[in-house]
């Protein structure tokens, strides 16, 4: 039976990587004799200029029968009118709470031969790698909010449940790893972190004794991130601390246009490349697809098709090492620049 | 008439840094003929062992009736159990509400000499020279909590007249100095953070003309401040945002030893070095004393003793070029540490 996914090319660059990614979905299903149903709909801020809503009913009930579902970028300048009533952001943010995709995860690796890119010194990336394990349908991002003429008001609520679910997740995830867990909150001052806090050391506690848990406080995790990036294993965090700190971690490595990401709940997941719809090089024909075809790769795997995720992943990592790079990732002017086709095209001949 | 200033030492390496920086004042003072009056009391961790309250009633008051107050550091593992019903950190949030301080002041400068220290390469930090200004009295460090068994919540609030007077202090500086101000957001989720937007972008419009006003989002910034530091000249933000990105900010530099911060509202100000307690080296004699110093010689300019202020600054700079590093910023084994005793006479001789 064909596996059914739902491609949400979305705004800025977002049709581009879409694009790239399709091909080598297509490649590789041919490759390994897998039939996929590829169907593409509208989301954000093009969502918003041809219906008027940033998640169109349609697209809502395609993802919701979908195997998984792949979603380029969006968003851009020209949506972001704090007085706009619609935003596109709104439908990324109703369709991971229409999924219950509570879970976002983004591995963060270093790429050896992009060292020289990455802002950090060489000798702090040495051993970096790491999970960052997000809440991502619950705390701030979704409670209550209230707008009065002198003030406004924002929520956040965690519910012990919700915390459960996530620390399970990242524990799981630190049992195929190294074993250890570092929790981040502000519970020194926040009731919803002294709840996080308590909540996580009961569920390692019970269920994942061999797990070595930490707690950090954001702030501090926001320095040691820099400081001292090969601490970590698993970071677990809720929805806007992990907001922050998995962006900065993303520059760590100087090479974001290969991070990707994926969000999963109980039914169908859902998986990202993380640099966002990058307004200034859209239509430009030059925009990086690795991340995106890395994302696809998470996807691959979490349909439990191994062996296909394996060869995009390879496939990737060859293109890179034959120096098909995009100007994002080239390192000095001197370099030639590949397009977004000539990326594409590397990845495919290597699969 | 003698300047009345409040001490509080607190806990872990407070106190050490205190002592050191009293001894500054106070040679400074015999130099210019101020006459100081300095008189200590306790706060934080140990004032609950004392009296079973962070900030007992005797310390608010003195704070109160002082010209400034100076902190040293609070809080420590041994208050750290979450169940404990009161905290060191409580405390220092009731200080900064009572004095009603609220816009927290944190210069990031790169000092030569340390650049080898700094996580980043030292082409990253050419030219970084900024200040986080951020609310410190207000947003979810302020609104109401609940705690119920299977949930939590903590409110985040704004009113219009909170971000308009941090709004203006930012301004202020920024027309003290290169005229640009980042003002920092998560305006595509947050109903507080498009009412800060509003409210910034109208101050600037009706009474900054001449500023540069950018917005950016939090995670944004986050990565910002790690690519491109020299980006910066004032970044604005609320109390949480503000928390987060000015520890990640003071990292940068690799002298987190040398940060100092100033609290500041409508009356008495608050001064303290942002390195915190660091309870694994309290008592060793080995604590960096320099923020802490250069701390009260941001007080010492707040109270328009500007000589003093400069002269306190000039002989820490002086006694780290010549040498007298503390084992926080000796780069290399092989090199010398200084105590504190040392760092701090080495000032003294130099002022
Ligand atoms: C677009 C925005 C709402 C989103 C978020 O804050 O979650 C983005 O920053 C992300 O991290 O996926
Ligand atoms: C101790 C803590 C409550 C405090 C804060 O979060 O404001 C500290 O991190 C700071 O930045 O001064």
């Amino acid at each position: 039976m064909a596996i059914k996914i739902v491609c949400l090319p979305g705004d800025g660059i977002g049709p581009e990587v879409t694009q790239s990614t399709i091909a080598v979905l297509k490649a590789v299903g041919e490759k390994f004799r897998i039939e996929f149903d590829i169907a593409e709909y509208p989301i954000g801020g093009i969502a918003i200029e041809q219906s008027g809503t940033p998640l169109p009913d349609q697209t809502l009930a395609a993802c919701k029968e979908a195997d998984a579902v792949f979603l380029g970028a969006i968003g851009g300048p020209q949506w972001e009118n704090p007085e706009a009533s619609v935003r596109p952001e709104q439908g990324l943010l109703k369709l991971r709470s229409e999924l219950g995709v509570f879970s976002n995860i983004r591995p963060l690796k270093v790429f050896p031969s992009l060292i020289s890119s990455s802002p950090l010194k060489p000798e702090r990336l040495a051993g970096v790698d790491f999970v960052v394990v997000r809440e991502l349908t619950g705390g701030i991002y979704f409670g209550e909010r209230t707008r009065q003429d002198d003030y406004a008001t924002d929520e956040c609520r965690y519910s012990v449940g919700e915390v459960e679910r996530i620390a399970r997740v990242a524990c799981e995830m630190a049992m195929q790893r190294n074993k250890r867990v570092t929790s981040v909150d502000k519970a020194n001052v926040l009731e919803t972190s002294r709840l996080w806090r308590e909540v996580v050391t009961r569920v390692v506690k019970n269920e994942f004794p061999e797990i070595n848990l930490e707690h950090q406080l954001v702030d501090s995790c926001a320095m040691k991130l820099i400081q001292q990036p090969a601490h970590f294993d698993v970071i677990l965090t809720e929805n806007m601390f992990g907001d922050i700190l998995s962006d900065e971690a993303s520059v760590l490595s100087g090479s974001m246009g290969l991070l990707a990401s994926a969000s999963i709940g109980d039914g169908v997941g859902l998986f990202e490349p993380i640099h966002g719809s990058a307004p200034d090089i859209a239509g430009l024909g030059i925009a990086n697809p690795y991340a995106s075809i890395l994302s696809a790769a998470m996807m691959l795997r979490w349909l439990n098709l191994e062996l296909a995720a394996k060869a995009v992943e390879d496939a990737v990592l060859d293109a890179i090492d034959n120096g098909t790079l995009t100007r994002d990732l080239t390192i000095s002017n001197s370099m030639r620049e590949a397009s977004t086709k000539e990326a594409t095209q590397a990845v495919l001949e290597a699969i």
